[in-house]
């Protein structure tokens, strides 16, 4: 088998990024970039989140897909601001693009802003947007070699949540694998196991998320 | 809900595709290229239809991947030549890294060359490789709402594959709703339900590729 490498050069945008990361201050929002594959569950995982946070914190969403607003619509539903970028065939979102919208979100009344990327395993984690965390989302249905084929993803997540663990029984997937690689990627990872159609997990993750919240906005 | 429209710009690559469709005819080889989101099943699909085809005719393939060799490991078990494009971030494969590995292949003595993407259900769609087909792998776990949400990765391929089938039962996924949804976008679409894991479906695709290379061949 022969090896070849191919290039890439990557746009820099960490100058935005670090602007929309001044203006989330400012504003005393704390913000989560949540990244999968198509098709892990980030708007379930949201929906999840966001009615366990209502009453508590005001969430508000970006909400970042190629074409459409099916995901935006199902969120809107829990009576909170919602934007709709659609990325027009860009396969993630960029800080300028999210620089683009904070105008039409009411920034000083939230507490948090998830920004559901593109599904994508790949460019999402190579763009900041001035985010305080990044989340992935992974779908055991997916398999447990993905930390090894896309390694950035799990190395640029403060957490790793395994959704649709219900299915485990019907998979050949082997979770400890999927832990144990991510692990060595970044040690730092926060693993979590859910299973958004069972409800089943979403709480540990929605305790950490807001503790984490909590405790940055200390800072 | 605000919508807001973010802008792209692509890299024409259909100069170099040409060319290596050109390279492709001359010496008779028939070249699929198969697309999907992250662990579809791509690799298990080709391993089941290279199985399928050796010794009725030559297959190669080329493996794209972020890092790693996993999958072109798996696939040279097969007895095949199999060479691996590392793209070191780039999310999917193009023209030019086509182009570049063609010399480490036997061209001259391939039936078949079957180029697996990078998992990644948005930008492999933008670039043509100079392949006869492409070929689309949706596994029925990543949801419905996937022809809706990624339109041109439906629209540019001749056939969808819909893999993992045999997890139907424990999914709230209306496949009709695919079949439709894809339909819509690309009426010629030819629809396949697979399942690798329980090799059910393998044999109506296999027969189909090869019955849509000969008819290739003799044009």
């Amino acid at each position: 088998m022969k090896i070849r490498v191919a290039k890439k050069i990557l746009e820099a945008n960490d100058r935005i990024a670090l602007l929309n990361r001044e203006r989330f201050k400012k504003a005393g929002v704390f913000v989560v970039n949540i990244m999968s594959a198509p098709g892990a569950g980030k708007t379930s995982l949201l929906e999840k989140t966001i009615s366990r946070i209502n009453g508590k914190l005001r969430a508000g969403v970006i909400e970042g897909d190629i074409v459409g607003t099916e995901d935006a619509e199902r969120l809107e539903k829990l009576g909170i601001p919602v934007v709709q970028i659609n990325t027009q065939g860009a396969c993630h979102l960029d800080a300028n693009m999210i620089s683009e919208v904070l105008d039409d979100l009411p920034l000083n009344d939230l507490d948090m802003l998830f920004i559901e990327n593109v599904g994508n395993l790949v460019c999402p984690a190579e763009f900041n947007v001035g985010e305080d965390i990044k989340v992935m989302l992974l779908s055991i249905t997916e398999g447990d070699d993905k930390p090894s084929k896309y390694p950035l993803m799990f190395k640029e997540s403060s957490a790793l949540i395994l959704n649709k663990i219900d299915l485990a029984p019907y998979l050949d997937v082997n979770i400890e694998r999927i832990k144990r690689d991510s692990l060595k990627i970044n040690p730092e990872l926060k693993i979590f196991e859910v299973s958004c159609k069972k409800e089943e997990g979403i709480d540990d993750w929605v305790s950490w998320v807001i503790d984490l919240r909590d405790k940055g906005m200390k800072r």
